[in-house]
């Protein structure tokens, strides 16, 4: 059997996790919380799964209810943008990446170029390659990691399908600005390309800069696919629910595909997020994340910076750029495995987030950790 | 945007579900039960619900307990076959659906051919096509269903990468015998090809018929993927789970793109199944399926038969087929709007099965239901 993802071996996530439990290092690697989800979201799981009639399939699109309260929610935190159609433009999925694989499989046919910004999360690739695509990678530059749109004008062309954007970025945290939308949009227009904005830190911007969604952006709206996570949103990274966005035609693409995915996705869990969704007309709880975030990302800077490292800005998401250049190892994997190993911290190293392994010296710490989490592991790396 | 699956529009199980809504009619149109999964699962869902710690990202191929139990049940029921290695040749995956997809995904490249038998379940064709795949259809002969091997042969060539069979059979209830197998393994005996065995209905064989997974051939376990669905098993369609068993260099392939689909599964759900089998280990549960269903299905036949209606044979799942050549209506989707309609009883027409719209008035009934629901769908359909 030849493989068709030959290159594609366990992802660096899992890499890290087990070297993590084998050595007992703390694990500040794979992007989850050592926290759990709100109390009452626990006990509304907990109430569905003991709540007769809810353990059948769920619609295919997803539950009415559960589309109503994210098109409620998302119509609150985007004043400015028309409110999404529960009906035809949302689709429930089974975390943001089965939403990702969906709206790849969905659109993209063999020989059709698709954009990838790098350092990019593993996955975009070879999803890509698995529909024939043929992934076309712009570098961001540290330490800010923004687009250069020239870069970028001189490799979008007719073959162009599709543009994958990530912002908060993952590992970066960079966050898109109003310009960096126009300028999409400027590059796009008259153009058929599509855009997969994946927006799953879409809650954690810091320092009160604006949160963006390709949504918001009248040019960009009618040809992107916005993807958003629970798991990031409600500490539930393990609950696997999450969403696309798109208009109508889009959407019908996507459900098309997602029918055929997974068809559905768990009807309690639903119902229990729906709830939480529902209980928070204000959204305290989407709009406490910048805070709740920002006051871990300070407290991790500080103590690292004390500690003498090399930092990078982190505008947005719950992950901590830092070069190491002053140790000089073989490679950033190298020294990775050397500080799960002797220092007893497992961290992500950058060059995962390239597809020829491009390594200019950088790790990834998740601070998505409870303050005694990031200090002893700051302890642990002075 | 045009779309790569023109033909595919909103599934024949969604629709009748929305019809039976619409219309007040007893839906026994889609596969699922109108009982819940045992009274012991829902407590330990609940209780997984609320414990701290078990909602973050599961292991990409299952937890690791749900993976063990899983490979104590199939050594338990299959004991002339090796058990599977649960580190090795098992995939936890969102539904058989997913397994599905992901099995397709990795093995089918563009041009190669994949034989299905049909009538057969809507997604298999769409799948196909997605990866660049040459669905090759062999109908299988009302009233038994059962494959004609010669006609098979006449299709396997050096261009089949993958048999598709689905044991025991929906819509059908066909289920094989070791002469299928035996035929099976001789007819693949020196190509390369790969099987993918969907056998979500195992335990639900009738009168005392041997239960034959394809891991059981000992010539065909080495090229198979076999599926199977915890939401058949616990009546818990919409929890999405199911797993994939294939040899570990198949399991390596499916396990490279299951990490891209939906990477895990709900980590709580997992653990409330692990639950569940551990708490079993004489397998009461599984082994008390047939019998559970026989029931009903004869039931149903009871109350059908009285009512005059021509019933085919069920030798397995929990589906029974009927011919309404008398009423001759335009087509079965007529007859099956017709029924739901006039009689208040949702049904599938069995011509959606066929990638041909192929119709020789036939409809399906789901007798997943309680007896009060059989008997007041008999009355209606009287
Ligand atoms: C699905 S494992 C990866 C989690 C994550 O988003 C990350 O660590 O970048
Ligand atoms: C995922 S909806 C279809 C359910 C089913 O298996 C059937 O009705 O055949």
């Amino acid at each position: 059997l030849q493989s068709k993802l030959p290159d594609v071996g366990v992802s660096i996530f899992s890499q890290m996790t087990a070297l993590a439990q084998e050595t007992g290092a703390i694990n500040l690697a794979q992007g989850f919380p050592d926290y759990d989800p709100p109390q009452a979201l626990l006990e509304s799981l907990a109430r569905h799964a003991r709540t007769p009639g809810h353990h059948q399939y769920a619609p295919m699109p997803g539950l009415p209810r559960l589309r109503e309260a994210i098109a409620a929610q998302v119509a609150r935190l985007q004043p400015e943008a028309p409110a999404p159609d529960p009906a035809t433009e949302i689709t429930v999925t089974a975390g943001a990446t089965e939403a990702l694989y969906a709206v790849l499989a969905a659109v993209v046919r063999p020989g059709d170029e698709v954009l990838v910004f790098e350092p990019a999360y593993d996955l975009y690739g070879p999803a890509i390659r698995l529909q024939g695509g043929v992934p076309r990678y712009v570098r961001l530059p540290a330490p800010h990691f923004r687009p250069d749109w020239d870069a970028v004008r001189r490799v979008v062309s007719a073959r162009t399908r599709l543009v994958m954007v990530n912002t908060p970025h993952n590992p970066s945290g960079a966050v898109f600005t109003a310009e960096d939308w126009d300028a999409l949009a400027k590059l796009l227009d008259g153009t058929n390309a599509l855009v997969l904005s994946d927006e799953v830190y879409e809650h954690l911007v810091f320092d009160g800069a604006p949160r963006l969604s390709a949504r918001q952006h009248p040019a960009l709206r009618e040809r992107s696919f916005v993807l958003s996570s629970f798991g990031k949103t409600y500490h539930a990274t393990g609950w696997k629910v999450g969403y696309c966005i798109a208009p109508p035609a889009l959407t019908t693409e996507v459900r098309r595909v997602h029918q055929f995915l997974t068809f559905s996705v768990s009807t309690p869990t639903q119902h229990a997020l729906a709830d939480a969704l529902e209980a928070d007309p204000t959204d305290a709880h989407a709009r406490g994340l910048s805070g709740f975030y920002q006051e871990k990302r300070d407290l991790f800077r500080h103590l690292l910076l004390d500690g003498g490292w090399d930092l990078l800005p982190v505008p947005g998401g719950y992950f901590q750029l830092a070069r190491y250049d002053a140790f000089s190892p073989a490679s950033d994997l190298a020294f990775a495995q050397f500080l799960a190993r002797e220092k007893g911290v497992a961290v992500v190293p950058v060059s995962a987030f390239y597809h020829d392994g491009y390594d200019e010296g950088l790790i990834r710490f998740c601070f998505a950790k409870e303050t005694a989490t990031l200090e002893a592991a700051a302890q642990r790396l002075r």
